[in-house]
């Protein structure tokens, strides 16, 4: 029998098991072209709250008894496709399940001695990408400059971070528990990193910003966004990457409406505010492969994995990532890791 | 003696004269490298809202009992500069005044026989540039695409129309009474123009932009804005320019709080908004001057002057300017035009 986590029904708010109910149903059989994958890693990302949604967005929304979509890291258990043998690792798009049926054009073969293969949904994939293509192409972040990175822990706000800060900028981070703090700083080499629950936020983040803020990397809103405005200066860039605060907001906040003052900063300080998705930037693929492998080869780029046990466990896993419970790139692991030790 | 309007104090809400008093003064002396200059046209422009208060911007604030700042055309009076002859056409910064002594390096001079005197401060001047350098730096509007306008048959808007109509795009204006609208149709070629105070207002747009909107020219805010906002394409370019619908604010208007939601759609439709001020863009007035001079001897390009007689009725057509009650680029002349017949 198949393992599966299907949208039982739309969440407003916070998911649960009430939504995303795990359920059992007939192993699949692969088709001609296909093959059958063992799910090894199911990466947990932050879009997928979207995903749940029916509200338009950049990608079409899962279908309410579906499965729930993500990608994933596995095996090949049994292929249909002269492209893969049995016991390939490939990138799928396999959802959250324990085996998946995938046509074999949407996989990408991995090879465990290039990287560990649990990377290529975290810092080799997805998430380092999506830091990679926003910041050269909408940060632009130069030497000198100092970059603000919201959710500085979490699978992209790491990587931005460590790209700024080979760049020569001053990286300051912002997260939501003082060890996230103390990991950026130790780990991945930011100049700071500032706790957004403490009472003094905003005097915290002015003090670790003495030159203001040029970049701003948002991945949050909320809180963290109203002190970085107070701090931004001339001609700032702001990739709109994502706002985790908000996902699971049912209605609009309470006023004043501070929408109309927002537009006069933008306009008095000639800022840049450009939402993006790391699919419209396909072209820069092959220069993020290179550029980000030998970052990681050279210990430029380092990276931390947070690994929930069990897909019994990925939605409890999925709440702890849009409250920022995780540290790091939050993977399920499925089944069993045959390249580790 | 000359005559000068002085910022007396700071206004809240819309200046009157009580902030903006006409004084009469001594007859300014030119120093050695200045010259007299009668004020011929003085420009009356939305930014001077801004230069009255005294919040930081993106230049120095009017301080408190000066002459109120302003670009004007004049003749040169008397001159103490080698560069200007008495009887000089000139572009000078020289504020809401009958007569200023200004540097020459300060001045450029205008030869009527070009274009028309008045234009060094409309279509050819800061508005026309603020209109090219929008578009050209942040709007990049694409043949086939649709471009709204708001303040469509303003100083800037209808420069910003034309433009976009010359680069094949579908041009829809936003204007505040239905004479503007039928002008900037018939005048200025746009494809449509719509009444922001109409009761369907919504759904006129709409209907006017059937293929959603691709560049959205701010001017103003309010309304406007909120409307566009329902009918943007993903990848939608939004120079922000100005918002005089606000200018007058004296406090953050009342909830609900549309900012996150306003900061989910910058996400979803990847938006990008850009503030901008048109001496960021100094680079490009050589390019300005050639295309659009050319544009207007071709005839591509056509301009409406709103022309107010006397100094004493600056303050009454600044207040007109605010709430929309000028036709095209607003001047007020202070003195005779010998260019004029």
């Amino acid at each position: 029998m198949n393992q599966q986590i299907i949208l039982a029904k739309r969440p407003t708010g916070m998911p649960d098991t009430t939504h995303l109910p795990l359920v059992e149903s007939a192993m699949p059989e692969p088709d001609d072209g296909q093959v059958l994958i063992r799910t090894i890693y199911l990466s947990l990302d932050p879009y997928m709250r979207g995903r749940m949604s029916a509200a338009k967005s950049y990608a079409a929304s899962v279908e309410e008894g579906a499965v729930m979509e993500g990608q994933s890291v596995g095996q090949v258990v049994r292929s249909r496709s002269s492209d893969f043998a049995e016991g390939d690792f490939v990138l799928a798009p396999g959802g959250w399940q324990a085996y998946a049926a995938v046509a074999g054009k949407h996989l990408r073969k991995l090879d465990p001695a290039d990287a560990p293969i649990s990377t290529a949904v975290g810092v080799l994939g997805m998430p380092g990408f999506t830091a990679y293509a926003g910041l050269e192409e909408i940060g632009k972040p130069q030497s000198g400059e100092t970059v603000v990175v919201s959710a500085a822990a979490g699978a992209v706000g790491q990587v931005v971070g460590q790209i700024a800060r080979i760049k020569g900028c001053r990286v300051v981070g912002v997260a939501g528990a003082d060890d996230k703090c103390a990991h950026v700083v130790e780990a991945y080499g930011f100049d700071a990193c500032v706790n957004y629950k403490a009472d003094d936020f905003e005097d915290q983040l002015a003090a670790a910003c003495p030159d203001g803020i040029d970049v701003y990397w948002e991945n949050v809103g909320g809180r963290v966004f109203e002190a970085v405005m107070g701090l931004v200066n001339d001609f700032a860039r702001i990739p709109v990457c994502g706002r985790i605060a908000h996902y699971n907001d049912t209605q609009a906040p309470a006023g004043p409406d501070r929408l109309p003052g927002f537009m006069g900063r933008i306009l008095v300080k000639r800022l840049l505010f450009k939402g993006f998705i790391q699919f419209d930037y396909a072209y820069l693929r092959d220069d993020f492969a290179r550029d980000m492998s030998a970052w990681i080869r050279a210990g430029d780029v380092r990276y931390q994995e947070d690994i929930v046990q069990g897909l019994e466990n990925a939605v409890d896993a999925f709440q702890g990532l849009l409250s920022g419970r995780n540290r790091g790139k939050l993977l399920v692991q499925v089944g069993e890791d045959p390249t580790r030790s």
